[in-house]
């Protein structure tokens, strides 16, 4: 009897060539999928991520789904699996669920996490998880910019282009900006997001928080769809995929579209 | 006019050889004399360290010394330090003090963090600043084994024979343990340690924490003298120099032995 699997998964991104196997690089989803084929001793497991991070981007939560056929226990299988990887990807849990569950469709929302270090002399230890500019930021600009991203817009101004997608219309829930110090914090909850749109918001929120752009021209940027006026893609070291929500059924507002894979 | 530098120094260990400039890989003490003596245009220029840490480990906040002549102020040469620098290694700040200043003659002492980690599951976002184990550790009796290590004792039990040293009596100020979650945070004050002192602590605070040692057995290694009773050398990978105390002339405990170079 085929079952459906859980599996939650934690990665240092830095020396991967992001989520999605590909032909370039090693992806995490190759090395999960060859871990758990090998585990259970069968041929090629295929195992979808809900979030398809980019190259270097870090995951302290990712969501994937799998069906097959295996006599292991959801335990005995997550050791397996953590026994054939790298250290720098983790399989945190493997779960049993009803069948039909699918990661990417049953996910209702994301939170990801920017992590940022504003300092003349950068902190060697935070190298590969956070991104570093020289001077403070204004957080204040920073939040009141912030507060005009969040709610439901069409982000196209946001969304590197050239990935195919429905619609870009997106929700964004939360959006919040802390700073411990030399630290930055930007935290972002949405229902999905488009490709390399968190790290275009972070990029823009930036420029806002150095005062090269004010938290009104968000505004303008949104409304003009275009993805130049917009700041740059922020480096992916700084990106954490902190968490993925995941609903007791496929999620309506996704549907099946398997067009609508943009993710970051 | 020659003049005297202190100049305070943050390095990730990992893919260092150590402090001191050797024939076997590359040493932070080399990177940084490489990186003064270009900055000042002249001959290599000697740097001395407070503690000559090992392989592996880490610095928040070593100290060291150099005596030099240059037209550049502490501010230029510290960013010129850097900009030849690698990111792992962080020149914090270069500061002209009294002369006769030397970082290992004047420390008054030290603190040491070691961090470990203690869960079924590593942290892939820790794997190069933490040990790790898989079950958790009794803390209480790591703290009562921990309060017979405090003081002035001979600690040759714990030092890596075949350095050479005028004694090995040393003065421990300060251990505390903390724990939150499955991360463990040992901190040690004294004097001065032995080579590989903090290290064959760890490894034997660890035995007492998974109660294969008793706190009590403590008093009896310390007695013994005889390194093959404490515990194995922890992993430099969870160990940090996070402080170098200096006072304000030679340190009359340390004196200017030339023998006594044995610090971790």
């Amino acid at each position: 009897m085929p079952r459906t699997l859980r599996i939650d998964i934690a990665y240092d991104g830095t020396d991967f060539a992001g989520w999605q196997r590909q032909s370039n690089g090693i992806a995490v989803q190759e090395l999960i999928e060859n871990a758990l084929s090998a585990a259970c001793g069968t041929e090629r497991i295929v195992v979808d991520g809900a979030s398809r991070t980019d190259a270097g981007v870090h995951a302290r939560r990712q969501v994937a789904s799998a069906t097959l056929e295996t006599r292991l226990d959801d335990e005995t299988l997550c050791a397996a699996m953590n026994a054939r990887l790298p250290d720098s990807v983790r399989v945190r849990a493997v779960q049993t669920v009803a069948d039909g569950f699918h990661a990417r469709f049953w996910s209702t929302g994301k939170r990801y996490i920017y992590r940022l270090e504003c300092s003349a002399i950068r902190d060697p230890f935070d190298l590969r998880y956070a991104a570093w500019l020289r001077r403070p930021l204004d957080v204040d600009a920073m939040r009141s910019a912030a507060r005009h991203l969040r709610g439901r817009h069409d982000f196209a101004a946001f969304a590197t282009s050239g990935s195919p997608r429905a619609t870009t219309v997106r929700t964004i829930r939360h959006i919040h900006i802390l700073r411990r110090g030399n630290k930055y914090l930007l935290g972002f909850q949405g229902d999905a997001f488009l490709y390399n749109q968190v790290r275009a918001m972070v990029g823009t929120l930036l420029l806002v928080g150095q005062h090269r752009l004010s938290p009104h021209d968000v505004v303008r940027i949104l409304k003009s769809k275009d993805r130049r006026l917009a700041g740059p893609t922020a480096p992916a070291q700084g990106l954490i995929l902190a968490r993925v929500l995941v609903g007791d059924r496929p999620s309506s507002r996704r549907g099946k579209s398997e067009e609508d894979v943009g993710d970051e």
